[in-house]
């Protein structure tokens, strides 16, 4: 029988075909016509569990996507890792600006190119093949393992908290492995200890009962559009502070160490606005391009519609007019908190000539992991070895609501393993992962699972 | 033979089914796919003019849709009145707000529902049919008649006014006859002798070269849908009057007689209200809601789009925005100026974290007609006629600018005569026409062809 690193070095073709055929399948829950995609995800991941030889594997059904388990115990004086990930993505629009099609995994310049090749499908099916190649090699698998997919991330997970409160007894771990993250730049690995948290919001300004003509209405009767527009303007000042009285109450401030952090890091600011085509960086006065990227709460206009949107002109004062607008928060803000006082500060803005209606999308607590957790050490040393480079300590702009509700719930922690990049695209058209990088995370995963017990 | 009031009662069913079969081509000139649809109206239009005995009916092709072209000349002593209209029609969109098919037209209540029923083939249909009933009866046509119907109205007449300048002789003319606008209420006839202006501008706002993640880049990067809203907000202020430099300049102040005018007109604007379903109307601080929606200049967003509009949330830090924002213009303002000081504005309030293009539809002049002029008194007494009252004299807000250019290059006074109803929606979903007024309106075109020699 072969080492786990021989069995993955000879299976890399197989686990990237497996992969692909997951990448195939378009899970995308924000959108109700993918529902059966969505579960054919779980049924492929549930598959890719039940033909290992691992104590169970199971399908729970919710009320709404289905979560997927799977348990490996080896020897209960070893740490249990609860593995997260989640298979289901986020939708491809704008459809036209992918290069190749979304949902068929195509290879160029070393990069997989779908949706979900980094978030998450690709990221959190490593930790499968890790298990795999443990079992197939002549290596007793080190510790015990519990995994978990559920396929409502990328809509708030409605259903996962619920499970997990349900079936604390199931879940009980030692920790939270999560490969869902990037890591600081290419071949430059990082562990995420801080996360944003998050609050998602939908505004809409009705004015008058259907669209009218604006030659004839217009002057006399106030527009949707033009109420929304002055409505966002006032929620941010020039300074880029947001204006919502109470936002920054529970927001607390960089330490002299975290802001001597993130002077550590090793940021190239002109290549990072060469890379978004900026000229110019903006955010609030008196922080750092990186601490407002992750250290500081926002507030961003996601979409935004109204009325007339094709071709040449179209003379309407229309009925309404919509936008989403999300907030990223940081420790300790609350994210029903900050709907709260979102929904008063757009109530407050609305002049009595419209009706404004504000709701609550899904919301997430940011999360902050102990820098002194054994889990963490064991996850630096194997990102040492396979990338022959010590991690970064970083914090992430964005939100992985489930991280606080592990610690709130299960009292476990989190190892936030990214083996993604910032430039993977995954929220955009032409979302990748680098190959390489999939290959260097299963081994990653081995090598973690191989280090963990020393440090427990 | 019968007399021309006994041949339009008679043949009501007939011009109805002829209508129909007008309103059933979807001529939506503001969308290219519907090209051939557009040249089959004017076909349609062609067909007939050239059924009538008349000197010529004639289709002049121009770089965009063709203009149909028609004449009798009866007496060179009695006046020429060039009737004009437009056979092409506003999109129908939001399609899915129509109770019946746009272009399947439907008689519910009274009236004639679909696209274009009023806004203009119903209204503009009317006075072929009063030549027809002339030529079918035992009165000579009373006056000389040319026709000109266009297919790019819709989209700012682009090919029309290079037209008229290149044939002032085929068009010269006393007058100018249109029905194209509404009355004032049911049953409440008025010739409209003021209309406004248009300036249609676009604007996009570019900020990074793609959508990114609103965790990982969100309050690190402008994002263009907040500067979008914040440049709107910024082009008028809480009094409703629009902030561009130089805007009101060439603005004509309300004269005491204009408001003693509207003063007059019976107004209910608790009626008016309901009827928009609006608690409370705003405008422009100082106006009544008259004088703001026909007598004051505006400025409205008609569209407004960027980033995820579909159900659910989406993360996304979108790449650019969008809108389309229209104003309303009065005598002496110039649409030229006007767009080129409204481009001026919204790049001087773009900050440098972003990209804004501005770009113009079409525009239009204002237009005031002189309240003397002997054609208004015929068409007035052909109103108090069949309708039996006299009617009133109105401003109207929205814009045809060819009444300015027939103005300005042959010379020739407009007689708007409406036959449509402010509640027609002719810009929105379930456009109607009251069948009532199409009849009415055949019978008062007829009037007024009679009445005219009198009064010249």
């Amino acid at each position: 029988m072969a080492t786990v690193t021989d069995y993955i070095d000879s299976h890399k073709e197989q686990f990237k075909e497996e992969l692909f055929d997951l990448l195939r399948i378009p899970s995308v829950s924000t959108d109700s016509t993918h529902k059966n995609d969505v579960r054919e995800a779980a049924r492929f991941l549930h598959e890719k569990l039940a033909s290992l030889d691992i104590d169970r594997a199971d399908i729970f059904e919710t009320d709404g996507n289905p979560i997927v388990y799977g348990e490996l115990v080896t020897d209960e004086s070893k740490p249990m890792v609860l593995v997260y990930g989640h298979y289901d993505v986020q939708p491809p629009d704008p459809e036209e600006l992918w290069e190749t099609e979304p949902f068929e995994p195509t290879i160029r310049d070393g990069n997989i190119y779908a949706r979900g090749a980094s978030d998450d499908k690709g990221q959190s099916f490593t930790h499968i093949k890790a298990l795999e190649a443990y079992l197939a090699s002549d290596q007793s698998f080190p510790v015990n393992i519990k995994f978990i997919y559920e396929g409502e991330e990328e809509i708030g997970s409605p259903h996962l908290v619920p499970f997990i409160e349900n079936h604390k007894e199931l879940l009980a771990c030692d920790m939270v492995l999560i490969s869902d993250t990037a890591m600081f730049a290419e071949d430059t690995p990082s562990l995420t200890y801080g996360l944003r948290g998050l609050a998602y919001m939908e505004v809409e300004v009705v004015g008058p009962n259907r669209d009218l003509h604006s030659g004839v209405y217009g002057g006399a009767v106030a527009n949707p559009a033009n109420v929304l527009a002055e409505i966002i303007a006032q929620l941010k000042d020039q300074n880029g502070v947001i204006q919502i009285p109470g936002f920054y109450d529970d927001v607390r401030e960089l330490s002299a160490e975290d802001r001597e952090a993130y002077q550590q890091l090793p940021f190239d600011e002109s290549a990072y606005k060469n890379d978004l085509g900026l000229r110019a960086l903006h955010g609030e006065k008196g922080y750092s391009t990186l601490e407002r990227a992750s250290a500081r709460p926002t507030l961003d206009v996601n979409g935004l519609w109204s009325g007339y949107q094709g071709e040449g002109a179209k003379t309407v004062l229309p009925a309404k007019a919509g936008a989403k607008i999300s907030m990223r928060l940081v420790p300790d803000q609350d994210p029903k908190t900050i709907a709260r006082l979102f929904r008063e500060r757009v109530e407050s803005l609305a002049p009595d000539t419209v009706s404004v209606t504000v709701t609550e999308h899904h919301g997430g607590y940011p999360a902050v992991t102990d820098l002194s957790f054994y889990g963490l050490k064991a996850a630096a040393r194997a990102f040492d070895d396979i990338y022959e480079q010590e991690p970064l300590f970083t914090r992430e702009g964005g939100s992985i609501p489930i991280v606080a509700d592990f610690q709130k719930i299960l009292g476990a922690q989190s190892i936030l393993m990214g083996f993604g990049l910032n430039s993977d695209a995954i929220h955009s058209p032409n979302e990748k992962f680098a190959l390489k990088d999939f290959y260097r995370g299963i081994r990653t995963s081995a090598k973690f699972f191989e280090f963990l017990p020393e440090y427990s």
